[in-house]
């Protein structure tokens, strides 16, 4: 390998040719050399927010038909083990056995992605990794933080860097979520520069998933992030083994730039800021259990209510000035037939968040599909295309609601920032009150071990070992 | 799911719509519904040819440090257990220990893709899984024929499908063969349409592969034939515990062909003569152990030499008349500095065989390298673009060569179906001496237990279980 440094601009023109160091490989130099040490406090308290709210997200994927799939693939071809084996990993939902890692990685990046209360979307592809090779391998506390966050900052990278004309088509969660998990995995494995780039390139080899899955509601999306954690695992311990990866899979001739997303790969980000702006300090929570482009306007639906004292009686109508996305994605389920897309429906969302207060996992039911009150005030919601929210979006996912009380006044409030979003990230209280919400509805019966669970991971810094750590 | 029978265009058509059947929905079910009875004998026969074809490739993969590490792995996460253990299947080259199948899949299908000389391509998917899944679920002889046959169709015909631009850019050894491996085991799990459906849905979305290891002699061949093994025996698995996969993997509006090879795809192959036509019949077998684009030219050089008795050292020059694709690849390796790149020089590859008779594996070595003899012939060579050949190519990869000897007498062949290839596949005799040359090439001590292996595969079809198949 060569220096991590790229070639200086500034070289005088007479010196002697340089090697053009490939961004992967920095990239993959700075993630193998990271060190607790580096991680700003801020960093690394973020970092245990994101893991107890994917903790929770994992708990309420458990009953899912897609999970149960995997996991029985998982326990007949993976090394199974008691509770008190010295080595494997824990499937969240089924802590009395353990499992090597690339199947606990397998089964839990499954589960975290079926209540769509994961954050976008990064957490759920790294922390089923970290936690299955730091149980395995015997880590602590401080190097599943670092692990971590090189994860975060390797994923979110090769996502900006594929870009929009790659999402179009293919499942970035997965395709660029493979190398954070990992960049992860080496982390933990100690592996040193050439390894953790080979361990990349062996991963963008297998980068896959593509959106056909939406059309028919299939269950590829658990499969994405399933495989994508597997795979990770496994790019990273054939690594260590002595297998090469290519050197150079993102912008090399026949790589991915070239393959998938031709003339349109975006280098910079792959290395902009390395080290000083870490990437998990930009990812979103969601608080709202419901699409994304519904959040802002809840938020501010619920901002009026709060300020003005106003009951769901009293509510005759709700506009929301939104962004094209927002509209175009939210129209397809207006209809709200199913549950899964009532929380694609503006109208039915916000009727559910003037009823309940909330818009949370809980308050998603055929019951209250079959509410004739919600189904009456879904009719008296609106979108309106806004243009300076058109213009600030996708940076800002910004809404402005108008509501109309039967009293004919008109209130209304821009929201800037969607609760969740950097600057407005939830507190650990909220994190706690969702993590019970998604934990009742998943049937978890002994809350007290999930409050256990998520004390530990707040003083995460300190703990000699993860291992038993979700003990259901 | 709707009839297997696509919509008649002769319809009247006031005739009600019919639900358009797709592509992959037809061979899913024709798949799922292949029967032994439904193989016409020299069918059969040729299955298991490629049958012993594969086993050999596969131990001549033993040694490869790509093989060794995903063995590791696979050892380290997959369920091991001892031979005589009811369920688990065999690593081949490791067969004192059993483990799931996916594992063995996944080791075996890395193995046969090392020393070069499987079919194009397609056995070297689709064996892996099918010995690995009949063993673990104790399928007798027939169950895995009829598998194979499924799997080479399905495999073929999707390759066909994605056609060369997604050749250019993908692996599609990998993308195609995950839908044979995924059909393969499906079969043998006798999973209905719709599960194998579900099950090829699951395949497509995981479809992956990249070109960027050629560039840098890393080890991604062997992973992309590992990991579709192991994806397929994963989808199939799945499938039958109820995990959907996409409907229309293939055509739908966010699948392979839009995604991947937009305006390219090839509806037609998926279905024409489906069950007429059985793919594995168009397979080649490799006789030589170098590249593919000298094997005509081996071929037409070892005919000159046996008609008319001529030896190594009377031979002054040759002419090799051939395709543009054959001079553009063995161009680059002309120098032929390692063992590898020796076997895709022409050059080379024409002086080892006028030396030995014959381009076996056992014929490419640091030895031969070093030869003086050998390399002073090698600059005697030369190729030459011929129009009628050229024209025939892909369809055909035929040659031409003319041997001018020291006595001054030229004599000329044509070639116009390499050995290996439909209409000139090898004998039995010729299959058993490939293996044991490629047994000695791994290192294998005791070829008596190839032998009878062999012996056992010729029989294949009155077996009643494939356990403890290669017990080497």
């Amino acid at each position: 390998m060569g220096s991590i440094e790229d070639a200086a601009p500034t070289a005088a023109p007479t010196a002697a040719p340089v090697h053009k160091v490939p961004h992967i490989e920095r990239l993959a130099a700075w993630s193998s050399a990271l060190q607790y040490a580096d991680l700003p406090a801020t960093v690394v308290e973020k970092t245990k927010d994101f893991f107890v709210d994917w903790y929770a997200c994992a708990l309420g994927g458990r009953h899912h038909p897609s999970v149960l799939a995997i996991t029985a693939f998982a326990k007949d071809m993976g090394r199974v083990g008691e509770v008190g084996a010295t080595s494997g990993s824990e499937i969240l939902h089924e802590p009395e056995t353990k499992i090597s890692s690339a199947f606990a990685a397998l089964v839990n990046g499954a589960a975290s992605h079926v209540v769509e209360q994961d954050d976008l979307h990064n957490s759920s592809m790294m922390h089923p990794v970290t936690l299955a090779v730091a149980q395995d391998i015997g880590a602590d506390g401080k190097a599943f933080i670092t692990a971590c966050v090189a994860g975060y900052d390797v994923a979110c990278r090769v996502g900006e860097f594929l870009g929009p004309s790659h999402y179009a088509k293919f499942h970035t969660t997965a395709t660029a979520g493979v190398f954070g998990a990992t960049a992860a995995a080496a982390r933990l494995l100690q592996l040193d520069a050439a390894q953790t780039l080979s361990a990349l390139g062996t991963a963008g080899t297998q980068a896959a998933g593509l959106w056909q899955f939406l059309l028919d509601a299939t269950h590829s999306k658990q499969v994405h992030t399933a495989k994508a954690c597997f795979d990770g695992v496994f790019s990273a311990y054939v690594a260590r083994a002595g297998l090469l990866g290519p050197l150079d899979i993102l912008e090399g001739a026949s790589g991915m730039a070239t393959s998938m997303v031709p003339g349109k790969a975006r280098p910079e980000p792959l290395v902009s800021n390395l080290g000083d702006a870490f990437s998990i300090m930009q990812s979103s929570f969601k608080w709202h259990a419901s699409c994304r482009h519904t959040h802002a306007s809840v938020d501010a639906l619920l901002s009026i209510m709060r300020q003005h004292q106003l009951a769901f009686g009293d509510i005759k109508a709700v506009v929301s000035h939104t962004y094209r996305a927002a509209i175009e994605i939210l129209t397809r389920s207006e209809g709200a037939e199913t549950v899964h897309q009532s929380k694609f429906s503006m109208g039915f969302v916000l009727a559910v968040a003037a009823k309940h207060g909330r818009a949370s996992v809980l308050d998603f039911t055929e019951a209250a599909l079959a509410d004739e009150d919600l189904r009456a005030f879904q009719k008296r919601v609106c979108m309106i295309l806004d243009e300076p929210i058109e213009a600030a979006f996708p940076a800002q996912w910004q809404a402005r609601v108008d509501v109309t009380t039967k009293a004919g006044v008109t209130y209304s409030e821009f929201v800037p920032i969607a609760k969740g979003d950097p600057g407005r990230h939830l507190t650990r209280e909220e994190l706690e009150i969702k993590a019970l919400r998604i934990a009742a509805y998943a049937g978890v019966a002994d809350t007290q071990v999930v409050k256990r669970t998520m004390e530990r991971a707040w003083r995460l810094e300190d703990e000699t070992s993860l291992a038993e750590f979700a003990c259901l």
